[in-house]
């Protein structure tokens, strides 16, 4: 397919390279000049109308003002036929609008956020969450594929929302293990130890592996920063209010790293929800 | 190894065959009296003085109490040089007491609860998290290892203690599955592709996949029961307390549970956290 890749930072250069390995005729495109270095086989896009040619216009962007502020640029110079798919992690209800809108002109709407990293980009081994149209999502699969692992989880916004709930879970998990690491801790217990003891159980999970050894190191080197996982809880929140739901840990947990960036904590890992309660129990 | 297994529940049975087919002289004793064709091929000690005379005396109770209680009947029997193995879930603070009072009699000390339930007790494949004297640990190992694969995480009390912590991450994951499922549902995606796109990534967990099933299918048949995760995360309770420590999802989860089992849903499995929340909404 002809690729137009739009947000080279760190998830869509890999994803460039990856695209190209795959066969697609691929070129990118970023809202701020880069480092020539950065971008070495990239073919790029002298303009943003140049990017709006293609076949399939793929975003990769930083968050959901940024897709909407590229969109307001792409979609008059956009002709029917043509497939957006947008793998950053936005808020569903504007991916919905989009959808919608870009259906007017006849072009198709994908919503694919991604699990992974750039690591999982640069090996097309991704776990891509899918929303859109039945057709739609037939349509990017061989671009996607080459990325890799693609479910779809409905129409337009669901994967956004699919992402959103993903990061609901890692984010009030976090909060389980970094109270199981402060427990394990003041009762003298190697959290090491407590980490290998537990694999394999019901107990053991990735989060509790990686984030665990960093909360038990005081590491909190991103990663993940705080600052984004506070804004995909505030986007969980937000799809809860709109359908009437409480939901008390994702409350707390929200408030937690919101508590975390009013302290100057925001570009931390999101396994500091550790370091805040160990604040707390020293001023408590 | 001579060995007298003290309870020969849902557990004590399955480890009794394991132990003897890895080529230990096992007995076997229970409080009550058990339908033979459920002892079937385990030797029965006549009374709880007969197992006292065991090499190693495995304990495999159901709680605190029924530990406290065989142990008072079962110290002034021992003699120096035999072993106590507690396998059970116990109160870490009962744990330490009962290893320094047998430590005066020349008696060791293991506490060693188990994670992998019945079917991990019958293949020799539990988790066991050892507590103990390092000498206490290495003189059991022989019939720990023909059960699982034993990590030793501290002196006497840390295998009790590290369960506690086991039991805490468990019990604040089910709820962060339980909002995520619950979210998911309001949404209008399907958990079960939710469950699928997540497999593999950082949200992923055994607790996702098989507790996550059932909520989704509302099937809260045990498992683990509501009741024995409130046991377990007051014992968490406990310790934080006694450390000075304060773990808010810990107490709220708790209360939860707590909830639950005044609404008499304690029978039902630990994943009955969602029918919690989902009631929480009909009534909010």
């Amino acid at each position: 397919m002809e690729i137009a890749i739009v947000g080279l930072g760190l998830m869509g250069r890999p994803m460039a390279r990856t695209l190209g390995a795959a066969g697609h005729q691929v070129r990118g495109w970023n809202r701020s000049p880069l480092d020539p270095a950065l971008t070495a086989g990239i073919p790029l896009c002298a303009s943003l109308a140049e990017a709006a040619t293609a076949e399939l216009c793929l975003l990769m962007l930083a968050d959901s003002a940024a897709v909407d502020s590229v969109l307001a640029t792409l979609m008059p110079a956009l002709r029917a036929g043509q497939l957006v798919v947008d793998m950053g992690s936005s808020n569903p209800a504007h991916s919905v609008i989009h959808a919608a809108r870009l259906a007017e002109q006849g072009v198709g709407w994908v919503d694919a956020p991604v699990s992974g990293g750039p690591e999982g980009a640069a090996a097309g081994s991704l776990a891509i969450l899918a929303g859109g149209a039945e057709a739609d999502v037939a349509r990017a699969l061989p671009a996607l594929q080459a990325l890799g692992r693609v479910t779809r989880v409905g129409g337009p916004g669901a994967g956004h929302t699919a992402k959103v709930i993903n990061q609901l879970i890692v984010g009030l998990t976090l909060q389980a293990i970094a109270e199981a690491t402060a427990l394990a801790e003041a009762s003298g217990i190697d959290p090491a130890l407590l980490r290998q003891a537990l694999a394999g159980g019901f107990a053991d999970s990735k989060l509790l592996q990686i984030h665990g050894a960093r909360m038990a190191a005081r590491a909190y080197v991103p990663g993940a920063r705080v600052a984004t996982q506070l804004k995909d809880l505030r986007l969980a929140q937000a799809l809860a209010a709109a359908r009437g739901l409480h939901l008390p840990h994702l409350d707390d947990t929200a408030a937690r790293y919101a508590r975390l960036v009013a302290a100057g904590h925001g570009d931390l890992d999101h396994s500091a929800l550790h370091l805040l309660l160990r604040e707390e129990q020293a001023t408590g």
